[in-house]
């Protein structure tokens, strides 16, 4: 039986499941969760992730959330390509990597990101100022990363690259909307900002199955 | 050359990469930065991580920072006894309580330390209440897991267990401060409350090499 796949539109975190079967090529049951339905709350989900969010992963009687956690139990799976390294350098630069995004980056994407969708930009101003300052300048080492290398943690892509991904692609869906038009984040245009950053994106979008990945409600709105 | 660790007394992150190396029976060299007297932001520190934190592990000529990493590093260097699994299921598992710990159970814990430990009880004493009430749930669910189980991810310590350790021990230092008891945290007597949790406690206490990881301010504290 295939592994089954339970996902939400825009969440940067099940995206990067999507995104790594899809490196991998490993064949997986969409199961597409509608969070404007609450089939997020719902007993049947909430059996399977307790915490009521999306990714969760089912292959066989293994039932795994948390998306970092889903990684890693495909690659040790599913081993080739490798993204978690092949060495013990490798895979430090890479968890280091996977820890700046979630230690560091993210949190500050999500001061933007949270408001700007969800409401609460006025009164958030000062803080999505401060937010937008700490993610140029993550971005600015990023870019400089990228500028050296072709991926985040050396000559190949990683798990670092799939985990960041997504919340850059959520980020400037956010720094385009109107909401966010009185802020002056600084982000746009990405592509003379961040021009490293801009090719990078670029890769993802030609891999193989990328369209499968992308969120639905996205391509509605376009 | 041995392994160098750079570390700061009572730094959870830096007492994750003591007791890894600790429990693989690795032998380190032992670099203690005095926060007081801002080592931390000297240039020589910065160099080795720009975001001045500890810890930092450098083996030879590779330097690396962030907790999760260098315990990553050191799993690939060192295998035995092995910490992140020995199958996809364990592995996943191991992860997925990791995430748990650095994406709800500690950012809840530190809703409470930081106050407790560098001043603002009172001015923020509603945000406290409800992280303890949060923290108060995570720890039941960790308490009736490790009343099924011996560790968290399952028969054996893992890193899920190393990485959580440190944070228990700095909540409860926390919990007993005097600028606490207004707040009444219902964390304590800890061993009544969460009995499984006290008696995991008592088996990183027994750990042979456990002293050399422990905080000395602490130790000199008490």
């Amino acid at each position: 039986m295939a592994i089954e796949v339970f996902w939400g539109s825009g969440s940067p975190f099940a995206w990067r499941v999507l995104l790594m079967l899809e490196i991998k090529r490993v064949g997986y049951e969409s199961r597409l969760i509608e969070f404007s339905k609450q089939q997020h709350k719902a007993p049947e989900f909430l059996a399977l992730n307790p915490r009521g969010k999306v990714p969760v992963m089912r292959d066989g009687d293994y039932v795994l959330s948390e998306s970092l956690a889903i990684m890693a139990y495909l690659e040790r799976q599913f081993p080739e390509p490798a993204l978690f390294g092949r060495s013990a350098e490798e895979t430090g630069r890479i968890w280091k990597s996977l820890s700046d995004g979630f230690s560091y980056v993210e949190p500050l994407m999500a001061r933007i990101i949270g408001p700007v969708f969800f409401g609460g930009v006025a009164e958030k101003a000062d803080d999505i100022r401060a937010a937008a300052d700490g993610v140029r300048t993550e971005l600015g080492t990023l870019n400089g990363t990228l500028g050296r290398q072709p991926w985040l943690a050396g000559g190949a892509m990683s798990a670092a690259d799939i985990a960041l991904y997504p919340w850059v692609e959520l980020l400037l869906r956010a720094a385009g909307r109107e909401a966010a038009a009185p802020l002056d984040l600084g982000l746009l245009p990405f592509d003379s900002r961040f021009p490293a950053l801009q090719a990078w994106r670029g890769k993802f979008r030609a891999l193989p199955g990328y369209d499968r990945t992308y969120p639905p409600h996205w391509r509605a709105a376009a």
